[in-house]
């Protein structure tokens, strides 16, 4: 890819160096979009489109390694940068024929930072570099527009001054309002000439005030400073935020593009705009964006300005339409992907700024996927693997508001249909109220006039986000529609009072605490709590799932305990229960009284007694189970929890279990303390249960093979694994399997009919994992079960990990994610590997399966494909993501898949 | 050692199959004591006996792997045994010249188990085998003594009955007692003949009723059904018990010893005794045993009659003393150990029966094993691998009653001293009330008429034995001694009533629940409960202790808090403190106050108010520690337990807290209800505090280096090592590493004078050991704790095991051994072994060491000698246990040590 580099005209000082400035444009592009990791997304971009020969601003990318160099020298700049770095700006001066600082012809250029994964909002951007007093006049001159020119200056000051050398905004925005007051006007544009270059002064008394000196003159000075604020930039807090939110590993740095400005704020023939190539909330077919005239692009993102829709430059300028259309089909088609792109149109002349793989919601992702397909653009395999992503196949099983009459809420406004879904909350008006709330437990929905990069973490906590100032590409909607969060942007209808925390449409108050409802997908948003309901899957997802099965290896089976729930994860895919928690069964109406009867019995008598009255109910349910899964496996656990989970724990229940009973109050208070313990993760549960009370196994046994004999009579296929929870010792395993081979067998014998299953148990005590070996050479399978591994393996108590010390750890990145959410390779992930290599090496017919709620993270089934088990199992809502990301995982696995 | 058997004339059936029937005796003996896995001690011994040439009666011994092969062919004999055992016979007859069932001089034997480890009265044992009508009549006639002949006959009836085809004994002594009464005797020498034969009749009736047939007349039939009860009560569950309790492992059955007869009841020239060749109490030299004139060996053995000292065989036949003295003079020097010798003599003949090393008390161990030192029997490397047990030494740090004045109870009874040391509990009276009461947390004494090998459950759970039965030689006092338990036997002046659960002295009357205490060293027993003071080493213990520091590798550091602590333990040799937990320091009088305040504190600021409070009382114990171990390591733990721990649980104390710290109780309340855990064990714990709330790790350290500072400037050598409490990640340990450094450098800094110290971590997260070689990298040593370790890696609550599963797992045999006492080499030691290699793989200057309490845990010390580690620490009284199971896991592991 690199054979067809211009010759070198940057050379880095030593042989030993890697280069580390890269050119574009103006006839001398170093580097392509392999580039990513090196030049950033944006900056192997801008190469890419060079190359291409569509029109870019010439310019530099300074590489994410000298990033990572400067960090290496302690925020000092390696040796050498310098020099490359001039003669990048050598580059710039010879394409455009400007030079820095000169007074006829200044070179103004914009500098941006650009990470190998795009992190929108994260990164600090500076325009307009190289204006001062003198470069200033000259500009106006060249351009015969005074007043432009000294509105740059001041907002270049403005941006250096925050940016750069972190002068509050508000300090300038003070300055601004303090002369627009004077002068007696009230819109920025009233600022004559004169006005601004008062302002200007007045902007560098605040930066002065704030810095201890004069900004600096000398663009190659700025240019430096600059440099140094995107380096240091990405190790802002936000950005090691946003990077922990979004599971953002592996990257040196970030790179910093320097590019020569283009002007979208030269007068109606200019202006600037965002675009994507297709629909980003739908996937329709068709150029979607917003234009500004007369603006320059930062007034767009920011959504400081509402842009009008694309169509306006389509009207005023016919003929830079076509080209801008022209240059995006060929951008998509090159990319193989829906583009978001950045223009500006100075003065009649289309510049591209930016392309990249565009943001999408999980309807439009499907949608534009199955349609590259369907065009020859992309083969089915690349959709798969690229272009849709485990979270947009998320997003659409996320609930909607129920549609049938009355969903519980009232309609009070309705704002721009920013990011899709529906949401449910309490109103919180900060990002820490919304992260508290979160941490309690609580759904909340985050109110702003509008969101900044500080935010991320309270805008990840909430359930939805609502702004009432900004448009579909404001920051608020571009960070929702990536992580498929419902936002509802731009409600101009309400008044946002972040200080005392209400939100009101004129004639309704919400304050914090009252519960909202959101429709990110029509932009409603209603007073009161809606009932959701849970969505289906549309054929755009089926197709893209049906791809995903002829290239995944691992299969996907579903956690269920009822027959409903079993329906549903069939109709989402499943192929087998992989977890069916026979306790949950337990809950039921009129059981819990039989299983509190059995838990409570003194003689192994009384407790047969009531198992005896569970039997026939928990044989009804595997019966119906069996049959919604015909055909398919379905792994049965025995009883897990501790018993004591099913107790009563009020006086009413205590009282109600007497009365049954039919002894004292203080009988069971008693009995109810005794089963108490320190820490009942650790406690008397699992196999531990079955070992030292077989007369639970036993019933729970004959209720499985009753009804498997049952539905296999009536004709279905019935494929029973029953597996043994929480084995530590062989002897465990040996002693609990006996008792399932016994009752299998009595009841074969009983009922004249046999029917084949196998008996294998959950690895999910370390020391089962470490002596996987022996264990394979008595159970048919193994089911990893993540949840108690990672609680044992790290000494974590999931019921205490979300108010203890946890979020602390993810905060001060002790733990690079929670560990219950996606796996911890290193540590459990080690246990699962060699268990799993263990057990086959002892036992090559094992099955190897996972049913951890892991099973349904993208992250962790990539591993586990990996680690080479044959299925995850997780709830039925995840199955269509693991589906996907079992494809991916194998896709990545072997690069070379023939192509569809 | 085979080389010099005797030419075969017994032959495996098979060439394939080895040989299960070895002679002794009468010129030809196939074994020798090497084979003792396969002929048993008493086998081995028994051939030993006779290649020595002294008189053994003559017999053959059925091997350990013939009962082996009996339960792999379903409990019947192995193809081929039945011949070997004829030839065996017709070996017996050869050197009798007696025949089975022969009229004339018929061959009667005993028939004994003997499995390769000592397991006394746990296996059946059947004399005079070979009775019948018409051997006892020849009987009567050799001996001319028909009395004789018919109380062994009906002794054997008896004995058949009971033991082989398990008729209840009760029915026997039924009959006979009938029988007394109706003839109007008191005595069993009082029936005469006639009665006897009567008796004879009526045991064969009682016989038939229970088991359906009469008695076998044949004898080779008897000698059949005698040799299935032996390998029969191999798997007997008194058996399997006491194998468990007493952890003996790796066997594979029991030897059956056929062995000709000789009668110690032929009138006052015969005689029956036992006897250790020295004292088995306090290891005196001297024969010390018991003889009973006229009686079989059974009568000493099961305590149903007291017997007189040896002196009386000195007195009434000396010429045979001095036969005996010399035997055992002979097998006590060839044996290089204190030997345990049956004997019997038939009308003025001596013959051994039986010889083994014998049990002893510890004070007994230490001074046989420095006699036989002294007097060159054994060397020093012997004497410390083979005649001292850790359990000896572990022993002679029992407590002994306070001996200054009033010791708190009152002397109620005195019986015979049957196993010393002093023990205070609740009286019990069943074995079973016993074991219920020691599960529930209570020290109990077990009271008995006397006790039998039904009992072994009870008696292990019991501090202390008393029976008002039986001698020194009785199943209370050798299981007692056997165990070093305290143990008075025989103790007449009281009568025992196990049905009403009281005993009575006459005047004094003791129920269930009363507290008794016993002095095993005196035979006293006394009312109340005495007051306890712990032992110190004598001269020989602290001499066989120094042999064992010579042959150790191992270190042996001590877990102690508190000064007087460590003196104890230095005292005792530890060489360091390998565990100090602050925490301990929190709870004395005046500091918790500080604690919880600290632990309440919302701010950091109020926390470190608290903490600066505890800072000076911290420095004061640190430095009082760091000077009574001057020169040797002190290993200081950072906060481990949860802050809960800390905190008030009832109302009064909450009260005053809350009026403490100024706030309402409800505010306490809530701040304490805050900081309840699930499970506590997986929660804000360990280094978790450390890293969340950083001034507790500043506070602690700054203590320990101003303490180190104050003790080197007072002239101590001081080596302090910080240690790390939970590490999972590496994350947290260079955190808290880095805490701990600064506060070093400011303290050294501010003191003028720098320490050297150590900061390492625990390895007790299963995690931590499988991710060891990266923290090994930052660390500078690991102590593997392996309480947590153990918790967290079978995933059981060590505060909820006692009475949870695991007793019944243990009883089940699902656990061979409570892994919170033994290490679980399998899989908890698979991860120290493993850890303990990744770590010296990447840091080869690691420490590595144990402060878990299995580090006083024998079988344990010798796993972490050959897992490699460099030390063990555990409490004070179980370094010496830990000094010489560190020597003897050394000397095992390299049998090649020079002898000194």
């Amino acid at each position: 890819m690199t054979s067809s580099v211009d010759t070198l005209t940057v050379q880095p000082t030593s042989t030993d160096v890697p280069r580390r400035v890269y050119r574009f444009g103006g006839g001398h592009t170093d580097g392509d979009r392999s580039l990513k990791a090196l030049l950033g997304g944006k900056g192997a971009n801008l190469a890419e489109m060079s190359r291409l020969g569509l029109p870019v601003p010439p310019g530099f990318t300074v590489t994410t390694e000298a990033c990572a160099a400067f960090y290496d020298a302690g925020r000092e700049w390696p040796g050498g940068l310098d020099e490359e770095v001039e003669a990048g700006v050598a580059h710039l001066e010879a394409a455009t024929g400007r030079r820095f600082g000169d007074a006829r012809r200044p070179l103004l250029v914009s500098v941006r930072s650009g990470a190998a994964v795009s992190m929108p909002g994260m990164m600090d951007t500076v325009l307009d570099l190289g204006l001062n007093d003198r470069t200033v006049e000259a500009l106006a001159r060249a351009y015969g527009d005074e007043r432009s020119a000294w509105d740059a200056y001041r907002r270049f000051l403005d941006m250096f001054g925050d940016v750069v050398m972190g002068v509050p905004h508000a300090g300038f925005e003070t300055a601004l309002q303090g002369l627009k007051d004077e002068r007696g006007v009230t819109d920025d544009t009233d600022l004559d000439v004169v006005a601004l270059r008062d302002l200007v002064d007045r902007y560098k008394a605040v930066y002065r005030r704030h810095t201890g000196h004069m900004p600096p003159e000398d663009p190659r000075e700025q240019l430096r400073f600059a440099i140094d604020a995107v380096f240091g930039s990405w190790r802002s807090d936000r950005a090691i935020t946003y990077r922990r939110i979004n599971h953002i590993r592996g990257l040196v740095g970030t790179a910093v593009n320097v590019q020569a400005m283009v002007f979208g704020n030269h007068g109606e023939g200019s202006g600037t705009g965002v675009l994507f190539s297709r629909h980003p909330s739908t996937g329709a077919p068709g150029l979607f964006g917003e234009y500004l005239a007369n603006a320059q692009g930062e007034d767009v993102v920011a959504g400081i300005r509402t842009p009008q829709p694309l169509s306006a430059l389509r009207d005023a300028m016919p003929e830079v339409y076509v080209d801008l259309e022209a240059a995006v089909t060929r951008l998509e088609r090159h990319y193989g992907d829906m583009q978001d792109i950045e223009f500006t149109v100075e003065e009649g002349t289309l510049y591209l700024l930016q392309t990249r793989n565009g943001k999408r919601t999980g309807a439009a992702a499907v949608k534009i996927a199955t349609d590259l397909v369907r065009e020859g653009v992309v083969t089915k395999d690349r959709a798969v693997r690229d272009l849709v992503e485990p979270g947009h196949v998320d997003q659409l099983l996320h609930p909607r508001f129920a549609t049938d009459g009355d969903h519980g809420a009232t309609p009070i406004a309705k704002g721009l249909p920013a990011s899709p879904g529906a949401a449910v909350g309490k109103a919180v008006f900060s990002a820490e109220a919304a992260e508290a709330a979160k941490a309690a437990g609580d759904a909340v929905i985050l109110v702003r006039v509008e969101t900044s990069p500080e935010d991320v973490g309270g805008m990840h906590a909430a359930e939805g986000i609502l702004t009432s100032r900004g448009g579909m590409t404001s920051h608020a909607a571009v960070v929702a529609r990536g992580w498929g969060k419902p936002c509802v942007a731009g409600c101009d209808g309400i008044v946002v009072n972040e200080e005392r925390r209400h939100v009101t449409t004129g004639t309704v108050t919400v304050r914090e605490g009252d519960w909202l409802s959101l429709d990110g997908t029509t932009g409603e948003v209603l007073l009161g709590r809606a009932e959701l309901v849970p969505p289906g899957l549309s054929d755009d997802v089926t197709e893209v799932l049906a791809w995903a099965d002829e290239f995944r290896r691992l299969g996907v089976r579903a956690n269920a305990d009822q027959p409903a729930d079993a329906e549903q994860a069939r109709a989402f895919g499943a192929e087998g229960i992989g977890l069916c928690r026979t306790e949950h069964m337990f809950f039921e109406d009129g059981r819990i009284e039989a299983v509190r009867e059995m838990i409570l019995a003194e003689t192994e008598h009384d407790r047969r007694a009531a198992l005896d009255a569970l039997l026939p109910l928990q044989r009804g349910d595997f019966r119906a189970l069996f049959e919604a899964m015909d055909g398919l496996p379905v792994t049965v656990r025995l009883l897990d929890p501790p018993l004591h989970e099913f107790l009563p724990h009020d006086d009413a229940g205590v009282e109600a279990l007497a009365d049954r009973l039919g002894v004292s109050v203080g009988t069971v208070r008693r009995r109810v303390a005794a089963l108490r313990e320190q820490n009942p993760m650790l406690g008397h549960r699992g196999c531990r249960l079955g070992v030292t009370h077989p007369e639970i196994t036993e019933t729970q046994a004959r209720a499985l093979f009753e009804a498997a004999v049952e539905a296999a009579e009536a004709g279905a296929d019935v494929r029973p694994e029953v597996m043994v929870p929480l084995v530590g010792t062989v002897a465990e395993f040996r002693h609990q399997r006996a008792v399932v081979d016994e009752v299998a067998a009595a009841v074969f014998a009983e009922r004249g009919r046999t029917v084949p299953y196998l008996v294998g148990t959950m690895i999910e005590v370390p020391r089962a994992a470490l002596l996987a070996d022996a264990i394979a050479e008595e159970a048919a399978f193994f089911s990893f079960g993540t949840n108690d591994l990672t609680q044992m393996t790290f000494g974590y108590s999931r019921d205490d990990a979300g108010t203890g010390f946890l979020p602390q750890y993810l905060d001060a990145k002790i733990l690079p994610d929670d560990p219950f959410q996606t796996i911890d390779q290193e540590g459990v992930g080690l246990l699962v590997r060699n268990a799993a290599a263990l057990g086959r090496n002892a036992n090559p017919a094992l099955h190897l399966g996972v049913c951890g709620e892991h099973g349904g993270d993208p992250e962790s089934v990539a591993f586990f494909h990996e680690a080479g088990l044959d299925y995850v199992s997780c709830s039925p809502f995840r199955v269509p993501v693991a589906r996907l990301a079992a494809a991916q995982a194998a896709l990545r696995d072997s690069p070379d898949t023939p192509e569809a």
